[in-house]
């Protein structure tokens, strides 16, 4: 499509604009090489959104359909939804109004609306990006679906679950947990199923069980008009045309609003087993952590923590009081043994035990990799409590920085993923240069699943200090793609690397994106 | 965008037809509710393809670039990339040529050329689909990838490989046996890697190790038009952009030419066990697999097979001479063990054992689940000529049907998938309803994986057969619609289930489809 046909065609079909249309629109500064002619289809849009007067007129509509509790202009909601502290690409604008959906049919109505007026939409779900998903650089209705957390039906002879996007992991695996099933991939306690949609979330049990993508049956999506889709039906498999499931999981609420989604469920191990290794250096960690996944030591998670973090974790007093040696660490996570329900009806009481055996000879293949790579110390967890503890210390991570940094500073967290070969290599040379920085920095890696966080703290308001800390994380991400890796590992895009994603695709294939885009959200 | 924009923009940009844009294409005559707007983006072609005389211009031009050995007009050539007997959905016409590249940037240029001159294109793999994949309706030329054969790169380090699209899976583990490293999906011996990410393949591995889209990290892709993308580099896991490797796997050919891959690999188990288990009816045989599933017996395949299949196993003698009990019988495939890296430099000559007691333990579950469904007999495999005999009798079943088909019949090749709690119904209903057509049929179930096969052998030339067996098939596919199932649980869709999958996706979902695919290839 040429630009001046695609606006005469947008100005009659209205629109909407989510937090990443606004993200993946942005690249347009960058040329396209006009020659590939399906490229053509990409418009250079120059799309005016309504002015404020018109999103507030938006708004009521939407509260004369929606009812008065559905829409908030309430100050303090707004700044909620429109800015967080451990995001690091805030915008100064903020959402005109908050809309609580209850229901698919409301999604539509207000997306109809939006689109008629030319409102942007941001959906929200636990707010927890560090990349600005929910930012609105112009302004427009957050659409916060944590109203929407029904579960809509629960199929255990299916192993599946149909629910609501607002709906907790947490809460949900509690409900369903006497059935014996669970949906297995342990990401931060607060997120909701919408938003691990739509970034693919992952999890400490990556390495085990997979991303959200693997637990995806189908999705129901309201699109930018307003008109109302669901991907498939229930099976687990098929090969029923374009796995549309696929593209609207991990698009960042670009494509559409995830209103329901079907997923899988897994069979609940009786209970996980977890070990600690201690390692003079975290290159010397980080190669051990190589060579147990290359030789296939059969994992849950294999989480990598520096002796910074493992300072924190100790200062922070958060795991039962145990003091951890402050050294580079591996956390080993093992499933021990799988449970039957017990409420099979039909071989009551049946435990299948697992093997005990499987897990030792796990265990000394791990423990033998570790010695080869001067491991210092290597610990199994031996009661509940204690492998509840060396959990709970590295899940509580982020948590423990927020609580120790001093006030006034921020944690510019960001992550990378490369090919396994190259992770020791990237994560020692990524904390090397963090620490030239003379600041307060760390690295924590799913390396399990080959891919790792830093984070660094830095006072904002220090002009000076935010490009220092900016030109590190450039060069991490930068160097990542070096190794033919990603600068995403699971974080996502948003706002903040949107460059950065140009730099990893390129032209040809940021064009492909655009084109998606442009076809289902033409505004 | 609206049909007459659409059409004098189609003009302009020339493009590209492969098989399944024909197959959506012909969709068109359900009439799309124009309300939703996003929709008028979704052009009512009126393309013309070239006529003969044009095509073989382009196929001359081909033949300049990419040289006389690279294009065949000769009639058996193009009788074989046209027409297939196991395929229920052949079409009279045949392509104008067969072009086989070498290269991406050879595919690239004959996109171009056909796209300048109007002319589908169809690429062709191993030509073992069975509803009309490589079928050239509108002529054209076929694109066979088989001579793009090389592996580009191997990295053992990272378990993953680079490949080219006409790459034998088979031929390709054999080559990096000795790293210890495989793809595990065991779909047909003779499938080439484009093809298996084309259609995304399962195998019987599929409970254990999932399907290919698994096992691919990035494609490389001629669009419509000649350009080149590559959708990501070679980390494993990332959250950069949208998924469009996961778009183009089971595209069937429709977005784009698939002409390279990284894959990931697993490290190859020891040594895999099987067992049977023999049941009086196939409901109790389906019966017991569910159970299987549902209490986590970890199998690495679930095959059910019906007692007619059994007698053709039989009666084809291809399974070392061993008589087997005609009855429905399960088919169980068990890891025994996981095996180190023989030649990683680490830990020489260490082996890791797996566990004994975990298989004993799985089996005994498996056995009980088995009796207590009225199994009548429950067989391990005690050699490796035994396991071998077991696994060879499941892989033979389609060539072991035509081999005892009568002349001049043909086998009608059908498959579906149902959420896992209707398969034993669902299975039983089906395999009643073919019974009844009086003519040979059998069932067989990928049940570990929640899908099914059933195949029917009729007399194409009898039109009364060919429409019995017709509208037992269909009624086979909207009974898994009914229990929200699929009407196709791994075979794709090709021409031979295009009405169907508009049942079961609907108007809306389907839209999008088709608005996908006039975006990445208008013509």
């Amino acid at each position: 499509m040429k630009p001046s046909t695609y606006i005469a065609v947008g100005t009659l079909i209205g629109g909407i604009v989510t937090a990443s249309v606004v993200s993946l629109g942005l690249v347009r500064e960058q040329p396209l090489d006009p020659n590939p002619r399906w490229r053509r289809n990409v418009g250079h849009r120059a799309v005016k959104y309504a002015d404020k007067a018109t999103m507030l007129k938006a708004v009521d509509e939407i509260r004369q359909i929606l009812g008065q509790d559905a829409v908030s202009v309430n100050e303090h909601d707004i700044d909620e939804h429109g800015y967080s502290e451990w995001s690091t690409s805030n915008t100064d604008v903020r959402p005109a109004a908050i809309v609580r959906p209850k229901s698919t049919k409301q999604v539509s109505d207000v997306a109809r609306i939006c689109s008629r007026y030319r409102v942007p939409i941001v959906p929200y779900g636990a707010g927890s990006s560090v990349e600005g998903h929910f930012s609105s650089p112009f302004s427009g209705v957050c659409l916060d679906l944590s109203d929407m957390n029904n579960i809509v039906a629960f199929h255990p002879d299916d192993m599946d679950i149909v629910v609501q996007a607002g709906v907790n992991w947490t809460i949900m695996n509690e409900e369903i947990e006497s059935s014996g099933l669970f949906l297995p991939l342990d990401s931060s306690p607060t997120t909701l199923v919408g938003g691990m949609i739509a970034t693919n979330c992952s999890g400490t049990n990556a390495m085990r069980y997979g991303t959200m993508k693997d637990y995806v049956i189908n999705v129901t999506v309201v699109l930018a008009d307003g008109s109302i889709i669901k991907t498939r039906h229930r099976p687990r498999k098929m090969s029923a045309g374009y796995n549309l499931t696929g593209l609207f999981v991990g698009s960042e609420g670009t494509l559409g609003i995830i209103t329901e989604a079907t997923l899988k469920l897994a069979i609940i191990p009786d209970s996980f087993s977890v070990a600690t290794a201690t390692f003079p250096t975290i290159k010397q960690a980080a190669k051990a952590a190589f060579k147990m996944i290359r030789h296939g030591v059969p994992l849950a998670a294999l989480e990598l923590i520096d002796n910074v973090q493992m300072e924190v974790i100790n200062s922070s007093g958060g795991t039962g009081g145990r003091t951890w040696e402050e050294l580079p660490t591996l956390f080993l996570k093992y499933i021990r043994s799988l449970v039957l329900q017990q409420r099979t009806p039909i071989i009551n009481g049946f435990r299948f035990s697992g093997s005990e055996t499987n897990v030792k000879d796990s265990l000394k293949l791990a423990q033998d990799i570790a010695k080869s790579n001067d491991c210092h110390a290597f610990e199994s967890a031996n009661t509940d409590e204690e492998r509840q503890s060396l959990r709970s210390a590295r899940k509580q991570a982020l948590w423990a920085n927020l609580a120790v940094r001093p006030e006034g500073t921020q944690i510019w967290s960001t992550d990378i993923g490369a090919p396994l070969s190259r992770m020791a290599e990237l994560i020692e040379i990524s904390k090397d240069n963090a620490s030239k920085l003379g600041l307060y920095s760390s690295v924590l890696g799913h390396v399990g699943d080959r891919k790792f966080h830093q984070m660094v703290m830095y006072e904002p308001d220090d002009p000076r200090q935010r490009k220092a800390v900016s030109d590190c994380v450039d060069s991490m991400l930068m160097r990542a793609l070096e190794m033919e890796g990603t600068v995403s590992g699971e974080h996502g895009i948003g706002l903040g690397k949107k460059a950065s994603l140009y730099k990893e695709l390129g032209p040809e294939t940021i064009g492909v994106i655009k084109a998606l885009k442009e076809t289902l959200d033409p505004q």
